[in-house]
């Protein structure tokens, strides 16, 4: 097992958090550079629990990247004039903000790049798929190719997505194994905390740990229905 | 020919420009959406230019964008503690943004995908290819399958590079014919005006005018040796 740097997309959430601690576990000698971004999401608070998770897990680095995407605008997920549906709407792709991924993984590829770092790691998981296009292995492959074409160090950039076929309750499982500390994780897309419990990102994470027949340390807002 | 709405990515330097006007002869009732990206350079008053090229040639809007680089650091562009190289230097690689390119289309392909637009226009040169990788045809292929596998509608969006395979000075030599005003254009790299006449990119600009036997409308500093 290579001990190489390697870069981690750590948004803070559930399933990158897992992904960082799979990594650990795999690779408890790598450097670790882990890179959040923000995107002018309105659940910015994910970063400081990114942040924690970075330490916890001893992370050589946890760094912000700034790509705001308000300006774009339209998605509630930035825009805040445009309110998060709950998840009993069924309006989920309204949360997709376009291309996301696509410049998450740029980011820090430009990251990477610079730092002399070959690998990235992103964890998209199966669930995703339906909603969100760009967490599709083939899209991830294209763009493994993008980057060995247009990184200019002519060295093949690894571009790990180790969930891509996972379902999100198999990750959950095996973080819990791992002992992930998910109550420093940041789900709920309205960014409050407590939780909402009743947003499209709430509902998933709900349902995961249920599936796991396991109790999510997070609090949850009392007066959800 | 098409007037469907179609997205420029416009930086206010002299290639952009080119294709701008290019674009507003062949396709006169698009409405064109020129998106510049403010990435934290050190020359971003070309931005200023480039809101003043589209207000001349009658674009539909002029967005900019904010992507802030600078936290990645390491490079001249970005970082106001490195500077920037001379051209008689030969250290034009030192001037390379990790996957620049990659970023600027991908933040106009989430605006073109917000505002159901399917058309990125991107002027790319021939003589761009040797220092920077994500300036050649190939790249901008992989990119344009990625973006069709990821984007969250399911329609191809188009990546036109009408300038890929051209030199700068055919570029310019198209420019002069369109009237393009050049002395809205900025290119140099330490972003001042009057231009400094030293560096790469205004060793090149001043090449592809003096190819064209034409003048350069642009003042430089009158110090330069």
């Amino acid at each position: 097992m290579s001990c190489s740097p390697v870069v981690v997309l750590l948004s803070g959430g559930m399933d990158s958090a897992t992904c960082l601690w799979w990594l650990c576990d795999r690779q408890p000698q790598a450097d670790i550079h882990a890179i959040s971004i923000d995107y002018g999401q309105r659940h910015l608070v994910e970063i400081d629990y990114a942040a924690q998770l970075a330490t916890r897990c001893g992370a050589h680095r946890h760094q912000t990247l700034r790509l705001d995407l308000s300006s774009v605008g339209g998605n509630p997920l930035t825009d805040p004039e445009v309110q998060v549906p709950a998840a009993a709407d069924r309006r989920q792709a309204a949360t997709v903000v376009p291309f996301r991924n696509l410049l998450f993984v740029t980011a820090a590829a430009a990251y990477a790049e610079t730092n002399d770092i070959a690998d990235i790691y992103i964890a998209p998981v199966r669930d995703d798929y339906e909603t969100y296009r760009d967490c599709r292995r083939q899209f991830y492959d294209a763009l493994e190719t993008t980057l060995h074409l247009g990184g200019s160090v002519d060295r093949a950039m690894r571009l790990h997505t180790p969930f891509v076929d996972k379902w999100k309750s198999e990750v959950i499982a095996l973080g819990l194994r791992l002992g992930v500390p998910y109550e420093l994780t940041h789900t709920c897309y309205t960014g409050r905390r407590p939780a909402c419990g009743q947003c499209d990102a709430c509902a998933e994470r709900l349902a995961a740990f249920q599936a796991n027949d396991a109790v999510d340390p997070l609090p949850y807002d009392d007066t959800r229905s």
